[in-house]
């Protein structure tokens, strides 16, 4: 029996399409945009957690960042940005969610290839909080593969400005899924791991330095947050090349992701990591990345933003 | 004053997606899809002209390549794609047009980040013929810049596997832009050229010699097809490493792309190749490439398809 003039569901989700919110089912982007036919784009994902988006100032400024590094235009100023993603969480009904912001070039008139000639447009949508490890993964730690695909390089895609070219991450996750693993990480092609598909990597290696990637990775807020507790808690830090091989004999590895924070890794190339059991600094790290949830500093309480104007 | 049930206006294009046929203004996929947002896709593109799919089975031989390289599955045999690529076409009522045939991810079941889990999605469009160089370019030859951004390396993204990810050719084409050029070569990061977006690249060195590189860059059909050109005419060819020393040098330069067939270069980064005009071995290739598409081996005309099932 149709029904005509139902209310939208948003109960999946809820997304903002070229000046309309819409449930996240009925979200799509136009065939021609090059954002999908050149993956001409640039995107930031902010996570809501018990009410309140955390960090997001860091992840506005980075997207506004990414915006300049491929000349793209989201149209809209932070406060704007702000005001949509509240809108899409309040729409949803969640008050824990993943979210993200787009901007992709559009198109130009047709027959011109010029892309100083396309409008860009913006999208946003907010979904249930995603985790990149269920449960058990986070319980037991995850079994990281070191793939043999190689990370895009910087002199080919600036890997600070965030983008959807994962074609080689991709590879590597199903390498690794082929392989019993849960997911991997890709090296830069000398040896060293730099990131994995939607999170950078640390280790506590064999002599209890934190070790984390500083080139060829997306600067993630997730990883900043973790810097930042480690040096809060005085513990010694390294941001440098870490080689695949150092990885392998370290004493304790974790991810770092939006889509769940701090995750622990058990075990590299199935093979455990140290005695195989989720460590000390890493337990450490997880709390105290729910524990800065509470902080001020890093909340905005969602009922403490505007409703979008119009 | 509104009207309701008009017939679709396919006469800016038609498209297929998910199964129906929409004008091309209507065509749009998911923005859930890791076709976007993981630009996890591949494609081809064929031309028609003059009623007729020039040289669709080599096409669709790569497509189904490409699909199985990235490990996507279009769901529809060649035969099964050869309709509804024509009824695209025969939609748009076009007797030339740029026909593209897409394979998406889709996406996992929510929460899960399995590929192996998604269900791929086919779309295809058909829109009025493409020129990757304009009428006026065409006649006096394109200004190729020879760009810094280092192409995608083959051990990040495999380029046999046609693919969107076209950030650094996009990047290079802004730069080409700025600096006044048409258009953007870029390199392999050794000092050797290697393609621009959506082009093949090859010259007649200074001896005299047909190059095109071999290695880091998409095997084009209509690269094939010169190749083919030059052997039946018997050119000396060599298809190998092309330093841009080489390029700066030659008498003459072309590129080759489904969009526009063969199309001369006179100046490189600004400086005018041979004697800056288009030269006799170009415009045997253009003369050729356009005489092969009335040979029977490459045309299999619309008329000839018989339309979808169902």
């Amino acid at each position: 029996m149709p029904v005509t003039n139902t209310l939208p569901d948003f109960s999946q989700g809820a997304a903002y399409v070229r000046g309309r919110y819409v449930p996240i089912g009925e979200a799509a982007i136009p065939i021609t945009d090059w954002g999908f036919l050149r993956s001409d784009a640039t995107y930031d994902v902010v996570t809501v957690w018990d009410g309140a988006f955390f960090r997001l100032d860091a992840h506005l400024e980075r997207f506004f960042a990414s915006c300049a590094r491929f000349r793209l235009d989201p149209g809209l100023s932070a406060q704007g940005i702000t005001q949509v993603l509240a809108q899409c969480v309040r729409l949803a009904g969640l008050r824990s969610a993943y979210v993200e912001m787009v901007v992709t070039r559009g198109q130009p008139p047709w027959g011109s290839r010029d892309p100083r000639l396309a409008v860009n447009q913006f999208y946003a949508f907010a979904v249930p909080y995603v985790w990149i490890a269920n449960a058990e993964q986070r319980a037991r730690g995850l079994d990281l593969v070191v793939s043999s695909v190689q990370r895009i390089p910087a002199s080919s895609v600036d890997p600070r400005a965030k983008n959807y070219h994962w074609n080689d991450l991709t590879m590597g996750l199903l390498g690794a899924l082929d392989a019993g693993g849960d997911t991997a990480v890709l090296t830069d092609g000398a040896g060293n791991v730099v990131e994995g598909p939607g999170f950078n990597v640390f280790c506590v290696n064999a002599q209890g330095v934190l070790v984390t990637p500083a080139q060829g990775v997306l600067e993630g807020i997730t990883r900043r947050t973790v810097i930042e507790m480690a040096q809060a808690a005085g513990l010694p830090l390294q941001v440098r090349a870490l080689p695949a091989a150092e990885l392998r004999v370290a004493r304790e590895v974790f991810l770092s992701s939006s889509a769940g924070g701090v995750l622990p890794v058990t075990r590299v190339d199935g093979q455990p990591v140290g005695d195989g059991a989720v460590g000390p600094v890493t337990r450490r790290m997880v709390q105290t990345y729910w524990d800065w949830h509470q902080d001020p500093r890093h909340r905005l309480a969602l009922e403490d933003v505007a409703p979008p104007a119009g």
